[in-house]
């Protein structure tokens, strides 16, 4: 009988628990394909007294998870207490200090240390596994650090938050103001009660952070990020979007230009016919722009007790197998700081919505801007309202104008605008929603 | 200095010198990635002196693929020879027996021999890697073998190949008829002089029955297949699919049913809003329902030799890192004998196509039929041909009566059939086309 994988884990909310449940479920499965039975043989969690549904009578129960990390009983350690700071910190650390192995669903925990703790698991020889961190049961986190071993990564972008994309399809499938589709997904569970960290776009910027790293072989670097969240995002928006061949996702994309590598999360147009547009609802996906091969797409549940607890024990596995891979594909020295390309230097398409003021020499006056920025313009809607319901059309109210730009930079986008502005020819602030090609 | 993987490769098509070109071009970041050098050290091929734009300077020439499999100089073997017989087979078989480890993109050889060949690379305990085998840089391989280790896997199916869903999409865009767009499509190089193994469908169940052992833990078995092709599709098949909410595809479906494991490979009606649906042109994509989480879905490129060669690379890399992962996923001792599920109790929805006789009462034959064979119907359609270009309609001829039915059996809906043919009301030969819903 082969020794089997004896697992410290910490954290026993709906992640823990289903870990528990499926390594019990699987357990026969698991020890005929990693050659070694994996047991659970000592937990930590908070209240040792809530009941869980699970069975943890034969398991120690360790009070100090950055104990039970070095406990000399345990093989491997699992954190899934989440967050960047004490305890999973202390805990993940002490675990690779000691020679254990490591896996954790931890996103903010990589975003922010995971540098510092790919060298610890470095120098320990040591895993640091981490697929559930970015869209839980897809395998993304397995295919660029091993799938694409041999590949030169230009572009890695995807829809990596469950809640945005949820609100983001009901908003378009049933014209709902922003404000009346966060209460509903508040209300049926898809948003927490402070949605700050979902819909600001910050969830979404930490996973990206993790996967720029493994993509480019840069120390992930949160502070590289531009980000920008949903909030401003109307029913007009997505009603041009759909008349223009587009829909609006939030995504976070992060792409090798000749400035630098670009990192940003924010409402963005994407192609009606793309496969990254036929994702809905909570579901995630991420696709990879490699050279010389069309692109790779991964599309599935980035989100849910199982559909984590499914990456988590696949982990597990690896580490039962004994397979040791560098924590970000490479080693911690060909890590270089992330080289930041600036956001004004982005080159792309822009969707610019504005409230122009209906009187004549409006669009010229627009349009001149434009073309003083070195904008070339693909298409310019000026959309007069319908006459409203009581009567005649209002006259000299505002108009919305809708631009669709060919590639600019949004430094010239932004100065366009500014001179618009300056124009008093338009009310209101402008929307502009960043243009993403396939 | 650790010391290099010496690999001997055999076989120098599209595909061993794309290996060989990204080889050279990633050598140092393979190095870093993997703690070693990888090298070319010998090679083998049909005919020595073709140019291959490649330089083979400082590469040992070897003429038997044989003896290069099992030469002391080499620590792994690469096989890019093709084909299920020798001399791929006995390579392959001669290098695992030395203990070597062993990566291949060949499908055929897998299909037919891959439960021997797993039998002897794990006698030797080395390892076997074919992600090209399928999806060719879909890493689909890697998620069954590696990234789904903890789950329990339902039904497997895809788009497994280029030719067929190019074709099907140009038909669809351009309502070419099939031997039109088969013309069109061996004049660009998509498809074969001899097109019969790919659009007969038998390249897709070979990829298909690896793919099934991979999810289901049973040993590697063709014959357990049911294979149809996309030879009798029309454009009136993919109009009426348009316009009742469906698009054809050729999928190679694995399923666990109460009554064993299906392995079925055919055209499919699936729903146009399905991620399936959108995969288009020479694009692959596999989709995996895992138990208690929502489908995995991968697309990108599945043929080529840069895609292909991408997951060579990939499986030598796991190599040079000392991976060693159970060829299926599991000990050869747990591969069961696929338990094949009989086609005539395929449960399923059903597209008929039939050319009815125009005359008082066949549709209320054609419906008496199918009640009698206890299916429901979601829909009938009787189209009368519109009157011809020069005058009246003609009266009596055959018109198409098209059929959607609720799940039923295929042996319900073949005697059915049967049966309204005893009727003579209808003309011609009916089509059928399964349905799968997501």
């Amino acid at each position: 009988m082969v020794a089997p994988l004896k697992l410290g884990l910490a954290g026993l909310g709906t992640v823990g628990t289903s870990v528990i449940r499926l390594l019990n479920a699987q357990r026969e499965t698991l020890a005929a394909r990693c050659g070694r039975p994996i047991e659970v043989v000592a937990v930590t969690a908070r209240s040792r007294n809530k009941s869980r549904g699970i069975d943890l009578k034969r398991v120690r129960w360790v009070s100090d998870p950055v104990a039970l990390a070095s406990d000399p009983g345990i093989d491997a350690f699992v954190e899934l207490i989440g967050g960047d700071g004490d305890p999973a910190k202390a805990a993940v650390n002490a675990a690779l200090k000691a020679g254990k192995p490591v896996v954790t669903a931890n996103k903010a925990l990589l975003a922010r240390h995971g540098f510092a703790l790919a060298g610890v698991a470095e120098k320990s020889g040591t895993a640091l596994n981490y697929e559930a961190a970015v869209g839980a049961a897809i395998p993304i986190v397995k295919t660029l650090r091993e799938g694409l071993s041999g590949n030169t990564i230009r572009r890695v972008y995807g829809i990596l938050n469950g809640t945005c994309n949820y609100m983001l399809t009901r908003m378009e499938r049933e014209r709902l103001s922003f404000e009346d589709c966060l209460s509903e997904a508040q209300r049926l569970g898809y948003a927490e009660a402070d949605p700050t960290f979902d819909i600001e776009g910050f969830d979404t910027a930490q996973k990206l952070s993790i996967l720029a790293s493994l993509a480019f072989g840069t120390r992930v670097d949160p502070s590289a990020l531009y980000v920008e969240g949903i909030t401003s995002i109307t029913t007009a928006d997505l009603e041009a979007a759909d008349a223009l061949g587009y829909r609006i996702k939030l995504l976070g994309v992060a792409e090798k230009t000749a400035k630098g590598i670009e990192q940003r999360v924010h409402p963005t147009m994407v192609p009606k016919e793309s496969a990254i547009a036929q994702v809905m609802d909570v579901t995630n996906a991420v696709t990879v722009d490699a050279e010389g091969i069309s692109p790779i797409t991964l599309v599935g549940p980035g989100a849910g007790g199982m559909a984590t607890a499914s990456a988590v024990v696949a982990d597990i596995a690896d580490i039962a197998r004994g397979q040791v891979v560098h924590t970000f594909g490479r080693p911690v020295g060909r890590l270089k700081p992330s080289s930041k390309a600036p956001m004004q230097r982005h080159e792309g398409g822009y969707y610019i919505r504005l409230m122009a003021k209906d009187r004549p020499g409006t669009a010229a006056a627009i349009a001149k801007r434009l073309a003083q920025h070195g904008i070339s313009m693909e298409s310019i809607v000026q959309r007069h309202p319908g006459p409203p319901a009581g009567g005649a059309s209002k006259s000299g109210g505002p108009v919305p104008v809708i631009l669709i730009t060919y590639a600019t930079t949004e430094d010239a986008v932004r100065k366009a605008l500014a001179a618009v502005r300056g124009d008093r020819v338009i009310s209101g602030k402008a929307q502009l929603i960043r243009i993403e090609k396939n």
